[in-house]
């Protein structure tokens, strides 16, 4: 394995769950560290007509892309005019930001409650990747627009997302740490294998469809079966060396 | 494992890559069929102001989405007038249709020189995805755009590029299923698992930069190691059984 430094850069770009700064930057392989990151924000209430306008403009979004949807084509699509529309939200931009909260919202806090469980950490991983898949296959509209346009954020709202995206990827970086520290999972690097975890699951959003063959937890049973596997302690060679 | 049939349905969106129904719908488990798809489109060979404003579209799509990014905004960044700009190109969407088309002919004849070899299946898996890896990460603009900006595309585009998704997500599932045919790996679902590859390599897109840490083929290293050791075939049970 080759690698410049140990040293993680800044990320060039947003990504929510994502990154190469999001991570812990120092002691890939050493102990957990179990200083959790603060707990997620609640969910947003909103009145009727606003969750109308957040469905409307999630169909919008995904359909043509933040840039390719206007105001008035969210107002043509709710039948109203463009002025009235502007009594429920401020800009276009308010309502990207809403999807994206919701999107980085949507299972910290059980990611949370995974991470201070008392299981080991091959099934607290599991369970991550199956809440994260599940989450992800369950409101696929939400993370469609979520994951493809979050890049599109102005600066104030892309910082405050790379701090919830970055306490997700955190919490799965502990897993892997408890992980590697109780000798259930091989010496990985924490960073690498982190995101490579988030992009199996992440990337369901390019092709997964509720009338498919898989259901969300089947798929998510398979993901996490290669992943455990491909963490494990090879015990086999242990065995080998403890007999000479 | 739950699973509603075995069938998989067509996707509900473009995905150039990985696709429900880019890869074989039947014999998951079954030995390796090599049928190999047809081989992929050579290259297009450009002019350097077709080179200049292909590159210039890539930049524009990278910061402003497809739709985002006008044909006037193309016109100022090459410093000409619109109406020149056309000599070179019929349409946005001609430069979008370049973009996929080496998106997905960049490594796909790599892949296919990989699975045609002599190596084991683990070795040829190693190297699909180093191959896969390293291109990403060399032409990160393109396949930034590419991964980005693909659904996108008209239909009559969409369904050419299909096609050529459909290509590569079959090669790596040959592979696969050429592993389980000699009992290198374990019997996984080949149209899952070449999902969950393809995921994990694609997502470098969101989060990798040329001045991070890590160079490709180290990121190449610990993901293929990753999925290597997570289709192992578990040498020590078979050890159990047979001392019974």
């Amino acid at each position: 394995m080759k690698s410049r430094t140990r040293r993680l850069s800044p990320p060039t770009r947003v990504n929510g769950h994502a990154a190469n700064r999001t991570l812990s930057q120092k002691n890939n392989h050493a102990p957990a560290r179990v200083s959790l990151p603060p707990a997620p924000l609640s969910k947003n209430n909103h009145s009727d007509k606003h969750a109308e306008i957040f469905s409307a403009a999630l169909k919008l979004f995904q359909a043509k892309g933040y840039h390719g949807a206007s105001m008035q084509d969210l107002a043509d699509a709710m039948g109203m005019q463009k002025a009235s529309l502007y009594y429920y939200i401020r800009s276009k931009e308010e309502l990207l930001v809403r999807v994206c909260e919701r999107g980085t919202g949507a299972f910290t806090q059980e990611l949370y409650e995974i991470v201070l469980s008392d299981l080991n950490a091959g099934e607290k991983l599991r369970r991550a990747m199956e809440c994260h898949l599940v989450a992800l296959c369950e409101q696929l509209d939400l993370f469609t627009v979520f994951l493809h346009e979050q890049k599109f954020l102005g600066d104030t709202h892309k910082k405050k997302l790379r701090g919830e995206g970055k306490r997700h990827a955190e919490l799965l970086a502990i897993i892997l740490q408890q992980g590697i520290a109780s000798g259930e999972f091989r010496r990985v690097n924490v960073t690498v294998t982190t995101l490579a975890i988030l992009g199996m699951c992440n990337w369901l959003y390019e092709w997964y469809s509720p009338d498919g063959a898989f259901e969300p937890r089947a798929i998510a049973s398979m993901f996490s079966e290669l992943v455990l596997n491909g963490l494990e302690v090879k015990r086999t060679k242990r065995k080998v060396k403890s007999k000479k």
